[in-house]
């Protein structure tokens, strides 16, 4: 018997639960803390991604207990329920989902993370899981215990049966499994579900802890985020083998109704476009194409003008709720944000969306912190193979005003950054969606936007050492003048001068001065306002007052604020030029300081600023 | 209707094919320089496999052409052939192999990596894998033109027939593809070939590169390395599911009988003792088991002593081949090296060997360069990912006298670290096979592992810093004494004095010296050796000579070398000891200079030091 016969008898099928069995690390199973977090993270996961599709603003369960030598997870949401006869399949067999054959951004792609969960609480504690599930109010919940069968990667039944629930829908699942639970500020399930409700502040997230501490994520808006529609793959992006693929077996028995039906952003004028430029009739049989006919319709793809894929199958976070992110977990002196338009690669649109933070509480010689997000999940383990790190640390930071290490690297200094990319399609670099891989077209968006925010920062930096030298220049002057002007009156015998208006002249700021007229049952206010600089300056000048003023000179607009009135003016004001408010209250009126909006303290003289 | 059964509608099954086609950058194929690299290394590891599982010594030709727009790339062994019948499966099903049921050392464990090699051809270039294999000379070459059915993750045969080789055995692969060659130090597929080399020596690699250029990596030992044998599950590494799942599935009647055939290192006494232990009789059904005696079970295993798994699972590379394949690549001044015992993570045996090369012409403002191999496989991508990286990264390098940035890192200095990983199980981050987990046992092995290198290097560091005072003292001796023994001998009138001996007394060094007397047709040759220093100095002193030499005073070997003899004596001389050497050769005889092994230039006067 030759070798070849020998080696043959061992050749096998591998089922799939199987090689997730023994390779459980691909998983997100490598450590004990990292186990619990994983099982939660799957489950939450698609709590959130099911609540969105069925428009119900989540409300999502967590609890941990110890039970014994092992762990219970419990997730429990308000989402729409599965079927009785899809949850088998859904939680005890891998590669089983919705959201594979769909381009769409969505939490869950591949249709393995919950089963991996269930598989690795039946390895370790040898329990199955518990589901419970409900699809409407007048329905029943449907209740089962399930394990994998590894060899086969099929779900087994220990259990079936029907209960009540007093929730109109939702889905319920425990674990049980061997684990540690930690308490950490990033790599913990309460670190892991604060960021998601950052970036999530439609759902309600509420978390019970072993010890029975109990943390509530509450709901900051009732408007669910844009929903992500599912669109058709676009042509710019096909490859030969995928196109050959899908002339095979497409159903559609002409080549123009094929490309219209098969791809996004192909209309009747372009198909007719593209059969023309490749000399293909449009009745033609798509699976008679021969391979150098498929190669000729692929590069017509490349060389026509298809337009941009929709872009509606994407969800932002978008720049407000990155800023809201970045201020809710650090103390910070400033945050610039930027989006990028969509972009695609092979095919599958994506956009990055980043925020910078500087300055505040933030570590002063540390190296930067980065905080990952991809369709809008945190991403808290291997930064380091990440495409999101690898963009950051491409950037010459130094042209941003930060100190970078030798070669390149992450910034050092008071840096925090924030980034998201969404798309129908994250690529990960592996099925325990930690790190996103290096795709060229990742890194350059990714680049191009940190290098957005880090242009801002620059501006404010260098904004930030003029204003603080015309800080040091303002002491000082205030510091002299009054000895000048003492000097000066006495000699002269005169009355000591206002030298506010001096040194509002002197420093080029916005000179305010408020006068009062004390008139009879009533008080005559008149506001100077003079632009001593040279650029001009736009503001919103505030009188807060406790009674309604009448008279008044420029156009206002008033708004009670509790017992007081808020009026406020619009002005702005060329180099040199001046402008005189003036409004009448009656006598006891009580007045706040005038307040000024929309300058740097630095630049105003005479007025608070906000 | 319910949203639930809206959604019910979209679940899918997913088959594995489907799954690496949409998310391909988890096999290694996130770029175009990396696809061609991916592919070869995948053949490449399964010729290198197949030969070591026939006992052939491997001899693999690798080339790459360019066709077009495209790559062709061909890799032929001379392995055992593959069976007709099995090598649709092998080359055009994910998760189908030999290996990922065994527990043994070897490259290949997934049952992925050619299949997706071929995948990814076939979705770039539309083109179908050619592959030829013949398992005997007596047998007809066998030929198929493959793709694989993704839908169903199945082989589809496009062509199939039979030709004639003149190969007695061997397997050849031909794929075309989308990528780009690149040529450079270690992310190539020359750098990639060139390093799995240095690890495999007993391994013939011909490269033909797209321009033609051939390079011969050849064959640097007959010796094939130690092969690794399967083994059986340990029993300290189970999990209760695992247990559950053994006990439910098995074929064999009695527990005992359970026992002893599906662990290694359980024998007849230790199952009785594991039986007795847990309360179970040994002639129960492992069916019959409930999860609470499974539990007990499962508890015996870690209570009694069950001895380590055997280790001939594993082929190391070993201390030698480590220190050349260092060398081979770097100008080093110094290596150490250092290998871990067999350790356990979660049932698999593994070991940790590593290298640490210094000085020379590495940079000496860098960070250190890691070289990685796991199971004789190079890992050239994923740095930042490995747990061969954060294991170094945690070494407190500065108590090794090596420079590292603040917190922790790789050391920064004239540093080359290699590391190797053998395991029946590698657990990689991912199916592209880049990064190994982080899991505890082998983050604490090379952790280690290292730090006994690092120690070496501390004590070749501090000796070199010894050494070179004492190199400056001797130079400013040799300078003084001769101008001193100048003006004594003029002052004496006698003559000059040889200062070497003084030299030596002073710094305590071997001292050595030849004298030569001419007799009537032959040389009478003494050579005397004084140890002035204050330990032990045991060496060897070889003496080349032209001709070959009799009446020898001590014990000596000689060897020809083309024309000369190398003669060579071991002596050992303690603190103030002398030894005297003396033999006689023909007259006209050459000498060379006499040389001294084993010890420090620094330390030996009056003879050359290798």
């Amino acid at each position: 018997m030759e070798i070849a016969e020998e080696l043959a008898k061992q050749q096998k099928a591998i089922s799939v639960a199987e090689f997730f069995e023994k390779n459980r690390q691909i998983l997100g199973f490598d450590s004990a803390p990292r186990a619990i977090i994983t099982c939660v993270k799957e489950a939450v996961d698609n709590s959130l991604d099911a609540c969105e599709e069925a428009g119900i603003l989540p409300d999502v369960f967590v609890q941990i207990k110890r039970i014994g030598d092992y762990y219970k997870i419990i997730v429990e949401d308000n989402g729409p329920g599965i079927v009785a006869e899809e949850i088998p399949r859904v939680f005890a067999k891998m590669l089983y989902g919705s959201r594979f054959h769909t381009l769409r951004q969505s939490r869950g792609q591949q249709g393995i993370g919950i089963s991996a969960a269930v598989l690795y609480a039946q390895l370790t504690s040898g329990k199955p899981a518990r589901v419970t599930s409900k699809i409407g109010p007048d329905r029943p919940a449907i209740n089962y215990e399930l394990i994998i069968n590894t060899a086969k990667n099929e779900p087994e039944i220990l259990h079936e049966g029907e209960s009540d629930w007093e929730r109109p829908r939702g889905t319920r699942i425990e674990l049980e499994l061997e684990g540690t639970y930690v308490r950490s500020r990033r790599q913990s399930v309460f670190g892991y579900l604060k960021n998601v409700a950052v970036v999530n502040p439609h759902a309600r997230i509420t978390l019970v802890e072993p010890d029975g501490n109990i943390e509530l994520f509450e709901r900051a808006t009732e408007t669910a985020p844009r929903k992500a529609y599912a669109i058709q793959p676009h042509p710019a992006g096909t490859e030969l083998g995928e196109l050959i693929r899908l002339l095979r077996y497409t159903e559609r028995k002409r080549l123009g109704v094929f490309l219209r039906e098969t791809f996004s952003s192909i209309g009747p004028i372009t198909t007719q476009e593209i059969c023309k430029l490749a000399n293909l009739g449009a009745e033609r049989a798509p699976q008679s194409l021969t391979h150098e006919e498929a190669k000729r319709l692929l590069s017509t793809f490349k060389q026509i003008k298809v337009k941009s894929p929709p872009v509606d199958c994407l969800s932002p976070i978008g720049e407000g709720l990155i800023k809201t992110g970045l201020e809710k977990e650090f103390k910070l002196d400033f945050v610039a944000t930027a989006i990028r338009p969509v972009s695609v690669f092979a095919g599958n649109p994506f956009l990055v969306e980043v925020g910078l933070g500087y300055g505040g509480e933030l570590d002063k010689e540390g190296r930067a912190d980065i905080l990952r997000f991809a369709n809008r999940v945190p991403l808290i383990y291997q930064q380091g193979a990440c495409a999101i790190t690898h963009a950051a640390e491409n950037v010459p930071w130094k042209n941003y005003s930060c100190a970078q290490p030798p070669g390149n690297g992450l910034p050092t200094g008071p840096v925090v950054l924030m980034v998201h990319i969404a798309s129908t399609n994250i690529p990960f670099t592996s099925e325990s969606k930690d790190a996103i891989a290096d795709l060229p077209e990742i890194i350059t968006e990714t680049e191009l936007a940190l290098k957005e925010v880090g242009r801002k920062l620059r501006r404010y930096l260098s904004r930030q050492s003029v204003l603080s030298e015309r800080r040091e220049k303002e002491e000082i002057i205030k510091k002299l003048l009054p000895r000048i002007a003492d000097k000066l009156s006495e000699i002269l015998g005169e009355d000591k001068p206002d030298i506010t208006l001096v040194v509002a002249k002197i420093m080029g700021n916005l000179f305010v001065k408020r006068l009062y007229d004390q008139k009879d049952g009533f008080v005559s206010v008149k506001i100077n306002l003079e632009n001593h600089g040279e650029i001009i300056r736009s503001f919103k000048l505030h009188e807060v007052l406790s009674q309604e003023p009448y008279s008044v000179s420029l156009e206002t607009k008033s708004m009670p604020i509790g017992d007081n009135y808020d009026c406020f003016w619009k002005i702005s004001l060329k180099p040199g030029e001046g402008q005189q408010i003036s409004y009448d209250v009656p006598s006891g009126t009580k007045f706040s300081e005038t307040v000024i909006e929309g300058l740097e303290s630095e630049v105003v003289t005479g007025a608070r600023v906000i």
